[in-house]
């Protein structure tokens, strides 16, 4: 099915578009009423795992904040689930799994096999998701890196210096790279399968990448998203974006694994991403997201000064440094999105 | 009293010494078994206003470790008490506000006066510590940045996402400003009253300057900071050293503000900073504090790889890139130390 709004596709290959494509990271989510509503009578998991349910929360920032792109309802960690790996989610707390990974016998267990089959529900919701959409605008997918899923499997939940899973890579790099080479296999088997269902492109959550040191992450991050995204590409021409948040020492590594688009937080400039990568990659963000707590003259501003900081020309994705905050009002969303489609036009005449 | 060593001052001035000089942030810290026995019989802020607990476990990393210099043991939070916001320090969660800043009236309530009468229990901690060490290694004092110092302020504690000190910025961009002066005021009082009693070196931590997007850092942050150093300046010419975690995007502008050092966390590699800098400023770090987690045969390549991202040449102060945790074994950071003494010498032939 041909698809109406496709300006955010044409931005991710650099292609010529009337305005900047703006989407939300997080947006799917407790900051909306509707969102609430349904989360009130399923737990997230269950959402997660309920096709129609995914497919429903997926659509509704479409509906009511007007953002350029879905990205399908989810969790990253599905895949460590699927590997072997059950976990639940705590409320305030976060994830939590029974069993965490420490030794090879530990990762020999997991299995990389079957990964589409076993997340057959996420292919469904995917499914179901563009059926409803009927071509509005482009279905997003993702997956969490094989770093990042790493973290949440050594350490068993979230954490907040990386004890675990960094004392692993240190003293354990062989294991290390077993374990995140099987993570890739499970993920690039995945991704294939959203595609195949019908995602018009994916994001890479690389959520830890910036606990690293530049050299770490050179070696137990990067290279897998990169086998990620070059297995991908010999098979599939979707988009394919990098948010390795907080590796800002490395986005002109990041642009040569062949990264449609490079995600970037707040942290940095757009203007000095776009000269590191020599404008051969899209990029995506980067408004901090406390912005959207700021007065309306001040969100206004504050996106002018995002967009000029992108400056004239193609390859610009309006997006959140991060994930919108569960307590934003949903009339700022809607502003934002507003104010990036008005303001954007006089960068690409 | 003529310091016998006094490599650490040295490095801070770029001048020529036999090896790199070394000490950790957190080194008067919860992983020394020393500290945990009289930490057992008071509470932190007890030992924080009893001179003659500060002093003692200030020297204890000096006999133990074997560190370059010393740190007097202080917390950034006197800074607010002393303008009139007490805290106290609850275990586990962090230190807690019994008021906080959020209008003018807040910001003229408080009192930038008399600063060094209020804390004198920091000089005189600050003398006996000095009397203790009898000219062994310097001492450093610090004080935390003005923005940092806000968003304790504001936030009345520790926070995840700096909603309210963000918002402030935001929405009340002139009584932000008002109140970095303010703090700004304080804070040069009290490094002044600092290097009188017998600091031998300053660090500003600005613990967190790197969660501003670049152009927020460059307008609440740096310029204090700036404002600090250069006040201080014209009085003394006690080495300062600017600590903003996280800020990579500044390095430049941090070492135009007239800082003899630059500290860096482990995000950035020593010999970026150099090359931005033109190796004008001296450099911190940046050994990622898991390190310390790490077999000694990795700690030792890690050891290595640092001190050759600096390379040859003066200027380097080995340190971690964050403070040290509280569950290092001492003998790890015994073995850093002498790692750094004897792997060092050779960059400065």
């Amino acid at each position: 099915m041909k698809i109406k709004n496709d300006i955010f596709l044409k931005a991710c290959r650099r292609e010529k578009t009337e305005r900047t494509p703006v989407w939300i990271m997080r947006q799917a989510g407790r900051y909306l009423p509707e969102y609430r509503k349904i989360r009130e009578k399923y737990d997230f998991l269950t959402m997660v795992k309920t096709p129609e349910l995914a497919a429903e929360v997926t659509l509704q920032p479409v509906d009511i904040i007007g953002v350029d792109a879905a990205i399908i309802f989810s969790d990253i960690l599905v895949i460590p689930e699927a590997m072997g790996l059950p976990y639940k989610m705590e409320e305030k707390i976060g994830p939590l799994f029974e069993k965490t990974i420490s030794t090879r016998e530990d990762i020999d267990a997991l299995s990389a096999e079957g990964i589409a089959e076993k997340l057959s529900y996420v292919t469904s919701a995917v499914a179901l998701a563009k059926k409803e959409l009927a071509g509005r605008v482009p279905l997003i997918g993702f997956a969490g890196s094989p770093w990042t899923l790493l973290t949440y499997m050594v350490e068993g939940g979230g954490t907040k210096n990386f004890k675990k899973a960094k004392s692993f890579i240190f003293n354990a790099p062989e294991e290390a790279h077993l374990l995140l080479l099987k993570i890739t296999e499970a993920v690039i088997q995945y991704l294939s399968a959203k595609i195949e269902a019908g995602i018009d492109a994916y994001q890479i959550f690389d959520s830890w990448g910036g606990v690293l040191s530049k050299r770490h992450y050179l070696e137990f991050s990067l290279p897998y998203i990169e086998k990620i995204i070059m297995t991908i590409k010999k098979q599939f021409d979707t988009p394919s974006i990098i948010f390795s948040k907080g590796a800002n020492h490395s986005f002109k590594e990041m642009s040569e694994t062949g990264a449609s688009v490079i995600g970037v937080d707040w942290t940095t400039t757009l203007a000095e991403v776009r000269k590191i990568t020599g404008g051969e990659t899209a990029v995506q963000g980067n408004l901090d997201p406390i912005t959207l707590f700021a007065n309306d003259k001040v969100l206004e501003k504050e996106v002018e000064k995002t967009l000029a900081d992108y400056g004239n020309g193609e390859g610009h994705i309006f997006n959140l440094g991060h994930g919108i905050l569960p307590d934003v009002e949903p009339s700022k969303a809607r502003l934002l999105v507003e104010l990036v489609k008005e303001k954007s036009k006089k960068y690409h005449r």
